[in-house]
């Protein structure tokens, strides 16, 4: 690939992207599918030429295009915000995927395609497109109403459990089939990770960034900020996750920091420009000839889209607590598929597990949904409004006293401020030993490297693992302190309320239970990280002598080191709780 | 190349540009350095390992990061900046440029590199670094000072000067060898291309950003703007100019459009990243042996390119009229090279005219006189007052006298505004004759493309050539018109002020000359535009059947012909007094 070509190639896509751009607003229709009709247009399937002289140029560049949207999507995402619009969200964004996915997997068998390509298929159904939605809401002037603020929750949380299927997708195709302990280890590993890598950027990457910010230089700030961001995705692939998992996480991450609106300022454009080049690139993949080849599952396909998230979305919205009409409109603003479709649909052919027809297909349904997402918004308020002249009195009755029963069974007062206490608790005991198994599986790393350095004896072999295992129990001991205390304040938690209501049980029982939670938890927990680092387990006497030095170094050190760890955990939340600067230059 | 690896890559140079980008600016050094350095660490020149999979990766980028750079350096320049500086910013660029291309020359020569490393050695000393000057006259907080104006001024009349050298050093390496004739076409080509891009390009361009700002969205105006540099470029790399040159002249045409601000807003951040992958590819390039084996060499020309540019920056800049002080100041602070060195040396490699020894020396010497630049800025003062109590005192008094003898010189009341007008209708002239010139080499472009499509026999050709020179003569009759009546407006003052100057000519003598003039001029013009357009011109009979034709048109079109110019000439001069407006979103 020569560099003129590529820069001829990019000449030639952004000529025409900016062209279709500017007529598809003039005449208000999404950008977005200019984008993708520009690279219909200047792709190898449309006569009258064919303008790109290297579609490997335009692959590449629509990588960049996914590190910058996921990278933005990250910067969007809020741990604050999701907690705020909480249960809907969570329920509807559950509901959607779950009924999708199963939707898109069952279209696919009933056509006759392989067992890959309707699973891919599925997974592609089953995320709506925060892009669109964000501008149809935008210019329809809706983006303050109670129902714009649901949606946004649904789209923040689709966002992570779509990380999830990303890697989940990426694993079973690799292995060729779906098994249920692999998808537990898959889920299992990729959560340590995101645990680890969120506790860890959080306490480092805001710091860095207020460092860098001080220098007063712009240029010098975004350098940092992409350095930070590529890194990571560097990391997340040698980890063999997808660099769309990366980008999103260190969005995430960036959105603590006071900064966060300078960065979004500066991405902004980078992101403009390379999402455009994406979606260009989106259509380049597009052959118009499968528009009649299949234009069947195409309709199917659609409709499936339309009606089944409408309901899907729709149902969860109301199981949650929402009425009727907030409920129709919620689902009808997230039926439609985009750019995660897109990333999915590349995944399959990268991975080589998908067959050629199935991405233009899904730019096919994308099109039309996405066409349809402004006047379906549009016609839920005339239809909620039809649909309860319509409905039998006895079901809008009962939905009526689905609510209220919602709202009597919803914890109040003491009870919900212990529940509250107690998830609290769960949370940080998972975060904690999620940390303790990070540190051993590093250590497992670790050993690797220094014995494809050094090469080893036997001997040596027994000297090293006893070391470095050491070395690992020893920087884990803050964190397994912590889970000991949390699980101690947890277990009198309990034995308080199993006493209070039980009153016929000997006051006795009280500390014993107090007391035997965290040590039995301890305990397991020991076991566990023995069975995650048995390769590096040093020889039985030596991990005797650890652990009585462990004990030993935790009586004494006990003070310093719940110290150390709160310090940490302080810096974490305060990291959590400030707020983003505005910008003063 | 993989898409992966390229992400690799990429994720490498950002995540080590950030990191160098924050030690240099930590500990106050030009962060351009830092990325040179960080280029040459993870380079294939440096041990310990090769960070670095694909080098093309980094070209290709690497020229992306030309193109934003021009065309950042295009936004900053102003016509009207260009005319207040004037004067001096002209006298100082040139007097640099000859001197250092012929001392580079030279002393490639003295050490016995061949004649095309010794050109391209002129070239690149020739050019001082806009970036690092901005940022050091930034940092040291001297940016109003005048003598930090002059520099800027001198900077803009270097920028063009380079742009044409660039032009010319690529026909010299095509043609290879340096021919009066030659270096002659390739200007006057260049210049016919620049002024009527420039005329066309003002008067469309910002009325297409105009057009698209009315959407009021951030992102469709930013890929109008890249859609337009790309394409411009486009057309620039058809015409065999380099992509530099183009991007140079959208940036200069967008710069007098009224959104400017928004622009350099949007594009800073995309300039900032490709500009730091473009000096890191410099750094990758970069052999630091080459620093032991041509140690010599760097020492002369670093010594050259310090002294060289303080004596003609300063002996330019006080020829023009400045007092001592200032010009010494000039000089220092333009005492380095830069960026368009680096695009010299990556032309001449692409060109595979010069030696590969010659970059990491131009390297190597950007890197020393970059360090020197703040120092000898701050040193400009004390020195100056030292030289001044040192100079013998004639010396100083020839000075003085050479300023009081040029002040007295200059023309001034109705005489500087006679030469204004005079100078403002030969630019009219030119600009006219250059549209006529470019209506006719389309008109030959235009049948060379029509005979391609649809072949041609011996008659066809002859009614193919009358049809399309006589659609040339008639679109190029409104400039040619607005020609012959600016010249005769010229022979009329021309004709005043000789008859008024030497009273002994009889009146009619008057007449005379302001008759006789535009009517040869034009004359000559057309005889010029005969020649130009040999290839296409029509047979005799033919061509004086469409030569009355045109006269008959105009005789009887002149009005709305005339009419039809003002209108665009306005537009233009509209456009070029239209201040840009303040962001108010």
């Amino acid at each position: 690939m020569h560099g003129a070509e590529f820069i001829q190639d990019l000449a030639v896509i952004m000529l025409i992207a900016g062209f279709v751009t500017v007529a598809f607003n003039y005449f208000k229709q999404p950008v977005v599918l200019g984008y993708i009709l520009a690279g219909v247009i200047i792709g190898p399937h449309t006569p009258p030429f064919e303008l790109i002289q290297d579609d490997r140029t335009i692959k590449i560049v629509s990588e960049l295009g996914v590190v910058f949207l996921m990278f933005s999507l990250g910067l969007e995402f809020n741990l604050k915000k999701l907690s705020s619009v909480g249960v809907t969200a969570f329920i509807a964004a559950t509901a959607e995927i779950v009924l999708m996915t199963w939707i898109g997997y069952r279209i696919g068998l009933y056509f006759e395609w392989n067992t890959m390509d309707s699973l891919f298929l599925g997974a592609m159904l089953a995320i709506s497109s925060t892009t669109i939605i964000v501008k149809a809401l935008d210019e329809l002037g809706l983006k303050n109403e109670r129902f714009a603020h649901l949606i946004f929750g649904i789209l923040i949380v689709e966002d992570i459990m779509a990380i999830g299927m990303i890697a989940l997708l990426s694993g079973i195709a690799m292995n060729g089939s779906v098994d249920a302990g692999d998808v537990f280890v898959t889920v299992g590993k990729l959560s340590l990770f995101m645990i680890v890598a969120l506790i860890l950027g959080l306490l480092m990457v805001p710091r860095i960034l207020a460092f860098v910010a001080k220098f007063k230089n712009t240029e010098v700030f975004l350098i940092t900020v992409l350095g930070l961001c590529f890194g990571f995705c560097l990391l997340v692939l040698q980890l063999e996750y997808s660099i769309a998992l990366g980008a999103f996480m260190i969005g995430a991450i960036m959105a603590e920091a006071r900064q966060l609106h300078l960065i979004e300022r500066l991405i902004a454009p980078i992101r403009d420009m390379f999402s455009a080049m994406f979606f260009v690139g989106v259509g380049l993949l597009f052959n118009p000839d499968v528009l009649v080849t299949y234009a069947l599952p195409i309709a199917v396909i659609t409709a499936a889209v339309v009606l089944g998230k409408i309901f899907a979305c729709g149902v969860g919205t109301f199981v949650a607590g929402n009425n009727g009409k907030t409920s129709l409109r919620v689902g009808m603003g997230l039926s439609q598929i985009g750019e995660f479709s897109f990333i999915i649909a590349s995944l399959g052919l990268t991975l080589q597990v998908t067959s050629e027809f199935l991405y233009p297909i899904v730019v096919a349904v994308s099109a039309v949904t996405t066409l349809l997402t402004p006047y379906l918004i549009k016609l839920a308020d005339p239809l909620s409004q039809q649909a309860a002249t319509v409905m039998p009195p006895f079901i809008s009755r009962a939905g009526n006293r689905y609510i209220v029963w919602l709202q009597s069974a919803q914890l109040q007062g003491d009870r919900a401020l212990l529940a509250k206490i107690i998830m609290k608790i769960v949370i940080q005991v998972i975060a904690n030993c999620a940390l303790t198994a990070a540190v051993f599986v590093a250590a497992i790393y670790l050993l690797g490297i220094v014995e494809q350095l050094i090469g080893t004896s036997f001997e040596d072999e027994k000297i090293h693992k006893t070391v470095v295992w050491g070395g690992a129990l020893a920087c884990s001991l803050p964190f397994l302190i912590a889970t000991y205390r949390k699980l101690k304040a947890l277990s009198l938690l309990l034995a308080e309320i199993i006493t209070g209501e039980t009153s016929h049980l000997p006051h006795g029982w009280r500390r014993v239970i107090a007391e035997t939670i965290p040590l039995v938890s301890i305990a397991v927990i020991l076991l566990l990280i023995g069975i995650l680092s048995r390769s590096i387990l040093p020889p039985f006497e030596m991990l005797a002598l650890l652990l009585a030095a462990a004990a030993v170094l935790t009586a004494a050190l006990w003070r310093p080191l719940v110290r150390f760890h709160t310090r940490l955990q302080i810096a974490l939340f305060e990291t959590l709780d400030e707020k983003a600067e505005d910008e003063t230059k």
